[in-house]
């Protein structure tokens, strides 16, 4: 078979205000744009933007969600993954992904990039996050885009 | 959004004969004519057989893996989802199905089989484990797949 | 420091009849006698039987909760790790002892004799499942937990 | 059953210099004599340290590893728990203990305190950390160990 399609995988808050949503959805227009696999965590805020922006390009969506039901995933996921594992759901989120988007979020999106880091992942930041060692800093969704298709191909994972 | 591809879950052994990959390939090839997007636990075997049969009729195949690296994959996994979980990735490998296909297999299928049927999951088996009470006999891959589609659409997860 | 206490992981139904729950109290009983630990899953019927019997004959109990919340665990256990990870919390149920013992129980607890015997763990059977291929039946408590006992040190995991 | 023990969940880097070492072990023996029991992660560096403490001042010691063998515990750790799951062990780590004491560590570290408090789980910081918003710094192993034991009854989780 062909190479697999580059997988990204965004985080950030279950709920956002108007502005981190619109850079989230453009980050998943440009995911799709790119010929890349869109992975979020499925919920709501900057999980429902990306995957909305990724879905309206013709793009494919993956939803990795922490209760125990399909049906909690945003209405832009195509397939989602039930894991049934609460927060361990965050893992494989990130794990999935051959690099991460991060946007502006709580503890739940910090956990990610630190385990992303831990685990050598490269990890771009959008409008937060840039404080954080190991990070790559993005200053718009192009960018931020344009940079983990970047490292994902050199990660080569 | 459009409502979303039916999902099915295809278990059983990460090793089998001739036979038995001849019939999981016939059950990918009808899951992705049907329309629907074929899981797996994404290694060899049953897994592998069925994810081929799916991927040349042209179908979307996810492969939910146990270790850390999406390279363990087989060929045929379109989109590998990186769980670091060992034998718990089986819970979600059968949660993110609408209904499972098991053919034969070891423990692990057992182990699958039974917790589909604890969650309610239709479980249609193919060539082996007729005999564990709640699953679903089938006698080919078609019938084995239009039973599952129509009990997924039923249980309308 | 000196060699750890030897850990037996007792499955069965999360209900079940006064027979069962007798016969689950008394293998808790034998296996704090013995000097072992004694890892469930935590909630009712024979976890909670086995639990009660260890603790009332001095042993420690651990508790491996499904749910986000220590207090789902019944009283009888010490020790309550907390998972938030449903059905996937079975693993780690099973993986956690040195050896398993199955009394009556439904599809979880064949999930976990499965999950069992394919990572290699002895499981002895007590009143059910004396038919699933690799089990080794016992027809009393006492026998069941000597039988534990004894295949948990030659395993020496 | 009388009530539990509180469980008192450490966290910091599998290696660490002699200094934080030495901290670590001092919280350990400081969660031991106040009736505690400690939860780490089972491995090295502080982990080790704050187990050898506990143990070495007569408490019980859980370590919930990340691999799939009981023999990767530190020598202090009285009952392993065995996830094979990873950095997802992290979480249940964190949720197992009725309150956090971080000391320095790397990104493993930063994800768990950030699991800890996205959970509302009181996290004592001692030596690093005293950064990330919501934690409660410490200065001393003692006053660690009071404000986790403090807390951790305010909870009364």
């Amino acid at each position: 078979m062909t190479s697999r399609p580059v997988r990204i995988t965004v985080v950030g808050g279950s709920r956002c205000d108007a502005e981190t949503a619109s850079l989230a959805e453009r980050v998943g227009q440009e995911i799709a744009r790119g010929g890349g696999i869109l992975i979020s965590g499925g919920l709501g805020g900057v999980m429902e933007a990306a995957s909305r922006g990724a879905r309206l390009a013709g793009g494919v969506t993956v939803g990795i969600l922490p209760g125990p039901h399909a049906d909690d995933a945003n209405e832009f996921v195509k397939i989602p993954i039930v894991t049934d594992m609460g927060q361990a759901r965050n893992v494989i989120n990130v794990l999935s992904g051959n690099a991460v988007i991060a946007l502006p979020g709580m503890e739940g999106t910090l956990s990610e990039i630190a385990t992303a880091l831990k685990s050598g992942i490269p990890t771009v930041a959008l409008g937060a996050w840039s404080d954080v060692a190991g990070v790559i800093p993005a200053t718009t969704p192009e960018e931020a885009v344009r940079l983990a298709f970047e490292r994902a191909r050199e990660s080569a994972k």
